[in-house]
């Protein structure tokens, strides 16, 4: 893998960087669609290109489950397997490990949990969690890490981001594939020290790039954003940024201007099933009996192919009528604003004009919902 | 609506027709994928367009429900609302009210019914029915008729087909859109002489085309053929035939074989849903665990985008996983299925080789489910 920083923006700690991949070139900052079940749900892999996705995610856990890492491995990987022939990171698992609750149990040496699909126990090391992800082949794959809950007493936090820094020693160590980037995991809940050690662990031990976790897991935007802002400076310039699993369009925004490169989050796809779409000046419910004779497109100011042909009275039927169609072109919109927005954060960049880009997506929303 | 029979079969009664609307041209034998909610399930009117569809049909009942005619009618018709630029044929909802069972009374002006959906009551007559149609803004409309339940009796059959002839009557009456065309619909249940004497009754009444109805409603396939091969020579030939809510691929090359030129089923896409796929050969249902490294695709000899690009163990993951892009794409196979089979049949009858091309179809399914 290949990382390059393009350009700094001069106002903030924004940056453009080319991250080179076995299957292909991505430009940052990026949003990575979220396929879970080697699907973005609802989206054809042409489809994800026509709106500009470079990269996607898989899950680790999810496919390990159903229909296996092995599966996949011997179906060609999970490019072959899904049709999608650009970059994938896949995740550790550790994150939905951690949201199994009550059925997971936490030992220095993994972690046992029960399926929720069968209830069958499984047990997942460092070294496991590698040899998945290294069946699965994604082109940048993560360390196994423990999410701690929030809120969670300091010295939970402190044990947990210790046993996760031992953990990133032993995934580093057990890693085989040399076409595969390995990321480390930056922990230490809402303790800056915590994470600060952490950070500075994850760094003296080397990654091929450094991934923020357990953010978007209750705490206030304000606390998110603060710990966004101290921690991006404590990872090395020369190496992707990754803030995991977030987050709403504002939340990339901040994470971008504090100088991260990669976001994932389920939002827009899962939104987009519960029929919240994005627009420009905040998000609306397609359901509202308002738009039962809405002759306008979700967003006047989208080009995306369902503003072009589609109208919120028909997308409203839609979605009452439980369509298939309806899941299809929300996804479809929204996924569109988020990869617009990046790549208009882009060109900000690019143009030295990111303060100015951000001021004005705020300006646009005021006194609108935010779409959380 | 201008027909014309281009070609007739020299050794079956089967014949290639063009069908003019004001949206377009159709060459038949046609099938028509059910759009049954202004969408044809899982599909893009553009998907719909590449894999040939050239006409859909739209139920009349469900659009009344939700979101109501005089809706669809404010937002531009049918044609806008939906985004299909294409031809559409709206049925009566008759079929639907019958299969309402306990939830309608019918009488001679027409019939109370409760909705599905939440239990209103509502009274459509064949005005009614017209009336809605013109709203709706198809280029096919359908006379309000009464299906009459199988088995039942011959009075009640007989009672019913002569409601159902009055009530074509009144339809035409009724009518007032000019650039629609009314087809009249033959009941009769499986008695011979009521088909005979309710098909020259609707002929001396004189519609743009005949369809058969109150098939598929339980009967034995071989009594289906023979009603359609009885009912065809009943009407005229230089008028579209059209054989209402069948079916599977072989009633299809039946009721072409019998001298039928349109068809609608519900087959391909619900089928589809439940994992059922159409190959050649017969069907296969894709949750079987065989598939689940079966790295072929549906079909070999489809050349489909699913087929192109997915193999069965992704199939059958999907499939598996309850993931909506297991819809999408096998909708999109099965009716390239029903598409392609009928584009070959065209084909065969103007080679003259479409008693050749029915023994074919047969030879490639022997030994194999007939995926009803």
């Amino acid at each position: 893998m290949n990382f390059k920083v393009i350009k700094k923006d001069l106002h903030s700690a924004a940056r453009i960087c080319s991250l080179t991949t076995p299957h292909g070139r991505i430009d940052t900052p990026i949003f990575m669609p979220v396929g879970t079940q080697a699907t973005v749900k609802a989206m054809t892999p042409e489809e994800l290109c026509e709106i500009g996705t470079r990269i996607i995610l898989a899950n680790t856990y999810h496919l390990y489950i159903r229909p296996g890492h092995e599966l996949v491995e011997r179906m060609g990987g999970l490019h072959a397997f899904m049709h999608w022939d650009g970059p994938i990171l896949t995740d550790s698992g550790g994150f939905q490990v951690f949201s199994l609750g009550d059925l997971r149990k936490i030992s220095e040496d993994g972690v046992r949990f029960q399926s929720h699909l069968d209830g069958s126990t499984h047990f997942i090391s460092p070294e496991g969690a590698i040899a998945i992800q290294e069946a699965l082949g994604g082109d940048i794959i993560m360390c196994f890490d423990e999410c701690p809950p929030y809120p969670a007493d300091y010295d939970y936090v402190l044990r947990s981001a210790e046993l996760t820094i031992r953990w990133a020693r032993r995934c580093r160590e057990a890693k085989r594939r040399d076409d595969q980037a390995l990321f480390g995991i930056v922990q230490g809940g809402m303790h800056r020290d915590l994470r600060e050690r952490s950070a500075g662990e994850l760094c003296a031990l080397g990654f091929d790039g450094y991934a923020l976790g357990g953010l978007s897991v209750g705490e206030d935007k304000r606390l998110m954003y603060e710990i966004m802002g101290y921690c991006a400076p404590l990872l090395p310039q020369e190496k992707p940024r990754y803030v995991m699993g977030i987050g709403a369009p504002e939340d990339l925004i901040e994470g971008i201007s504090s100088g991260f490169d990669m976001f994932d989050c389920v939002m827009p796809t899962r939104n987009a099933r519960n029929g919240m779409l994005f627009t420009a000046s905040g998000s609306i419910n397609i359901k509202n009996a308002m738009y039962a004779e809405d002759n306008s497109p979700i967003d006047g100011e989208c080009g995306c192919y369902v503003c072009r042909n589609y109208n919120r009275a028909y997308l409203r039927h839609l979605y009452r009528s439980g369509e298939i169609l309806a899941s299809r072109l929300n996804t479809w919109h929204n996924l569109n604003y988020y990869l617009s927005l990046m790549a208009a954060a882009r060109s900000a960049i690019a143009e030295d004009r990111f303060t100015l880009f951000r001021q004005e997506f705020y300006a646009k929303r005021e006194g609108v919902g935010t779409g959380g």
